[in-house]
């Protein structure tokens, strides 16, 4: 596999749009995309993935770059193949700038189904000043040949994103993997992508939503769809692996929420999520 | 003052909405408002209260009642007076239904402003199974004499809101308010109504912002401006008060996230959110 660079990776190539001409430049945009394959867990395609598609779209429509509050609402389920994103700037100051983005596919009837709609809130991380006063600490992730590897498993079984991404698991933290679970609702790993591509803060959007759900550990199987996520992207990351938290407190009444917080090579907390998800199946 | 109860209080005259006819039933609605200056801290209106105003326009559009997950993009300040609230159902299932809407003011100069952006789920809490496995743990919050009340302020200088809300600071967590702060980025306290209401779902989206920002343990000062809160409701209160539990973990260039708990009486944690702010001065 040839080494991926931000602009020219697996990843970059999955999330190119092509903006339909004239839109209304400043204010709306309309992009033709077209949904991977390669990123998909069984017939769904991963939400983190997702989020990343409609992040480069609303930052080609924006006055300002980089995410820095997004969130998405996952309507009905994406299938590969093409899709078409609006976007609409909302308002946009000196710092910030907000927009909404919806993604739109023809489903087997030939009729526009809406699969997500995003609301987000962009401005420039290089712009921001260099302080930091963080009382969060960096997980303590075992080094990665101690950890548990998406490559270990059998090809033959392993989903589609699997190819795409380097995880390697704390092995602290999957026990579900062999029929034990911990009982903490903690997950925690080594986030990368499989061609070596450095982060940006669009790798940070999949990355929020790329590890097992921290659910399995208490328990759950099976699909735990997002109803909502909302990722806050704090810092551009450094060059080399992040290291991904997860973390469930509250399963109640067929819901839960998991936090994630991605750190960078340089301990840095690069970004913050939640997510709102349902639990199909327990124990 | 008139005891309050949900449907009778000041919050529910304050949050009161008049829909315009004939609207679009189940698709949009158009709603006038008037954003009371009782719920004010300064010239600003409260971003929780403005929460609830359309989560109530919402819950008056969607198919379904209740507000399992919103998230706000504040745009611009709101100021008392009158307000138009626009709804939109963008989609909705048997069990959730998912919508957007804006809150418009008429600024200065005869333009009409947008204030706020609103994007959430909502779904039916009485219709949710009775099981919970929550790790998280009520936060230990003194008995309401051991506490720093609002009431015990000079009133002449205490915020507009002040006089709406019942709220009792942990003294451990108001270090900032003799101009120590603690350090730690935590705040913990009771919430009520001053007039006693019960809370009910729409409260809970008040009591997510109602306290002063955690961030004050940490030397931050002055305005704390919300650019984006995200709350989830995950169950419907039960009567008596509420404890809201604030903790800040990243300040880091200008900004922070704040994550809010909230349980009731009966130990439920009931509210989740956690928002991203802007740091105007710090120390």
């Amino acid at each position: 596999m040839a080494q991926g660079t931000i602009g020219n990776s697996e990843f970059d190539r999955d999330t190119a749009l092509t903006r339909r001409e004239p839109g209304t430049p400043g204010t709306s945009a309309v992009f033709d995309a077209d949904l991977s394959a390669g990123w998909t867990i069984g017939h769904a395609v991963n939400g983190g993935y997702l989020l990343a598609l409609l992040g480069r779209a609303l930052g080609g429509t924006l006055r300002h770059p980089d995410p820095f509050t997004i969130t998405a609402h996952y309507l009905s389920a994406s299938a590969p193949g093409p899709a078409v994103i609006r976007t609409e700037q909302i308002r946009a100051s000196r710092s910030l700038s907000t927009g909404q983005a919806t993604l739109l596919q023809v489903d087997e009837h030939g009729a526009e189904v809406e699969r997500i709609r995003v609301l987000a809130t962009y401005g420039e991380l290089d712009a921001l000043p260099e302080d930091v006063r963080t009382t969060a600490k960096p997980p303590a992730v075992p080094p990665h040949e101690r950890c548990l590897s998406s490559k270990d498993g059998d090809p033959a079984t392993a989903p589609e994103i699997a190819g795409r991404l380097d995880i390697r698991l704390d092995p602290a933290t999957a026990g579900w993997a062999i029929g034990a679970p911990g009982g903490q609702g903690e997950m925690r790993g080594w986030f990368g992508l499989a061609d070596g591509r450095d982060p940006d803060p669009l790798a940070l959007l999949l990355a929020v939503d790329a590890l097992p759900p921290a659910a399995f550990e208490l328990g759950v199987t099976g699909w735990v769809p997002t109803i909502e996520l909302t990722a806050h992207i704090r810092s551009r990351p450094a060059p080399g692996p992040l290291r991904v938290s997860l973390s469930t407190r509250n399963l109640a009444g067929g819901y839960l929420e998991e936090d994630a917080e991605v750190w960078d090579s340089q301990d840095r907390l690069v970004a913050q999520s939640r997510q709102l998800a349902r639990v199909m199946r327990t124990f």
